[in-house]
């Protein structure tokens, strides 16, 4: 079989892990689960197989360091830093442009958590095996709920051939309200969409060109324009800049006439929330869960994470309390969602 | 009329306020509601009249540099330092001393908290005239909730006569637990005892002979050998350290055949948890109440409470948020009662 080249997007920064997230150490850098941090369990979840070649890390450059850091110094790897942030659709053809046509990409978004890395090496090769045969696969994560912050997923029918292990896609749709969230659920026959893919190089850019030549163009400008540095790749700034930010699944996979889907049960959290990070990390017979000097007395389902200060908690169910940098929050499963409103949260 | 000696009691240390109160900063010292410490609140409290003279403290040594910086420095005032802690008994008996035997005594604990300063003179006054008639009298806290913390006053008779002001007390009753309690307030006449008092200290003297003859005897030894510096009075070490620990409840107004009680709505806490320090300070619209840095975002009975760290709430109801030299607690206000049994409240 061929064989499958990670892609590791490693960039955006968002403000809902606040106050242990922050521009200086964004969320993929961070160990919110386990004693890896997500970038860390992106990688080891894509090696230790033979048909995994090294990753592509495509990042920006103020997390270039931090990327060196944690990559481990094999030859095998190659980082890709943006001079800024241009969305998906750019990253992605920058890694396709740098590898042969016909290799198979793997494209990882390197925040979230994935609990189950056995069975997502199998969806992995699913999903590559009808990459290879042109299609454009998205990993379709199982929905545990109506969830209103992801995109969904409408599968078609099921896409009969040799490779035959997913569905075409019938429709992509944008994050929905919750009433039709619940209606999705209802219905059946819809997933997340985690942006996960696998793509071969050549379709991908085929496709983009198809549906958005002027990007794919830009990109390859700023792609011949580049430079290599040891094991990084440097586009040219100046064409970079040009490049127009779109997400791959506005600017490919909702047009393409060759969308598929595989469904993923692998125990994916994108990690969006503290009450995400909860659910994801190990708890004690009460739902508690500990991180860094604590004490708590008649707790349920309470969190707390401490880089520091002592927290104690008495009395209390599904609370989370993080202390980070002298800043303290406090809240529950249902406030977790709301932690990026806050003034501390925008670097107020 | 008589005039009235503020007798103000400012010892021991609680462990349910940590960690806002700790040996170095005992719950008296602490500005817990408004800009006041609860002491400077007690001394404002009888202040103010002409019929109050100046004020005798009674504290402990760890104590005296804080009462001295918190005491106004006027000569009408008087600070006795106890070598150690012998409860309430052997201090209102120093105190009695140094004071002809018919001056009426204001027994005022300064760990707590009065909302309505002019009731507390009203009643005062009142006290005071039954004191004088030879009654010892204790304020009768109306109860607003089975509360076990505190002991019980069941009242007896109305007392008739000229300084007709009062009841005679039925019984004392120690903490009951909370069946009880109830049955205290559905039968009603049950007040708490806030301990606060009204004694001529000759009475008082006489009394506490009469039925602890060796701790008044241990006190006057430890008067007599005392000795003066500036407005501080210093009891003999030796012969302090020989009197037995009791509280006046149970040296003498259990026993006395004297025990009256007034009836005293003053807006009394005894601000023992943080739950009472919450229903004591001032609320907005949503019941939130913040001291130090602190945002709050959909949250309803929420207080904060910072010395410095800014605290970050979001869509919380009913929690207590106290940091405090570099400890955090979260609480709510059932928690709050056992806050001191946390570690940290030990000084684990």
């Amino acid at each position: 079989m061929d064989k499958i080249t990670p892609v590791i997007l490693c960039g955006g920064s968002g403000t809902r892990l606040w106050p242990r997230s922050r521009a200086a150490a964004p969320k993929p850098f961070l160990q919110l689960v386990g004693d890896r941090t997500l970038f860390q369990e992106t990688l080891a979840r894509c090696s230790g197989h033979a048909w995994f070649t090294g990753p592509i890390v495509v990042t920006g450059r103020a997390h270039v360091a931090l990327v060196e850091a944690q990559l481990p110094g094999d030859e095998d790897s190659q980082v890709i830093v943006e001079p800024q942030g241009r969305n998906t659709a750019a990253a992605i053809a920058l890694a396709a442009l740098r590898l042969p046509e016909d290799a198979v990409m793997l494209i990882c978004p390197s925040d979230h958590h994935i609990a189950d890395g056995e069975a997502f090496c199998e969806v992995a090769l699913k999903a590559a095996a009808l990459a290879a045969e042109g299609w454009l696969v998205a990993f379709g994560i199982e929905p545990d709920g109506p969830e209103t912050g992801y995109g969904y997923i409408k599968r078609g029918p099921w896409i009969e051939g040799a490779a035959a292990a997913g569905f075409r896609v019938e429709r992509f749709v944008e994050k929905p309200d919750r009433a039709r969230a619940e209606s999705f659920l209802a219905e059946g026959g819809y997933s997340w969409n985690g942006g996960i893919f696998a793509f071969r190089a050549g379709t991908f850019l085929d496709e983009l060109t198809r549906h958005r030549p002027a990007l794919a163009e830009a990109v390859r400008t700023a792609v011949a324009g580049g430079r290599e540095e040891g094991r990084e790749f440097h586009p040219d700034e100046n064409a970079f800049a040009r490049i127009v930010s779109e997400s791959v699944d506005y600017a490919v996979m909702e047009h393409t006439e060759r969308a598929a889907m595989v469904p993923a049960m692998i125990g994916w959290s994108d990690i969006g929330t503290w009450s995400a990070v909860r659910a994801a990390r190990d708890r004690d017979g009460a739902g508690n869960s500990v991180r860094g000097p604590a004490e708590l007395l008649d707790c349920r389902d309470v969190m707390v994470d401490s880089d520091g200060p002592r927290i104690s908690v008495v009395g209390l169910s599904d609370v989370i309390v993080v202390v980070d940098g002298g800043e303290v929050l406090v809240t529950n499963g249902a406030g977790s969602a709301s932690v990026g409103k806050l003034k501390g949260a925008s670097g107020e």
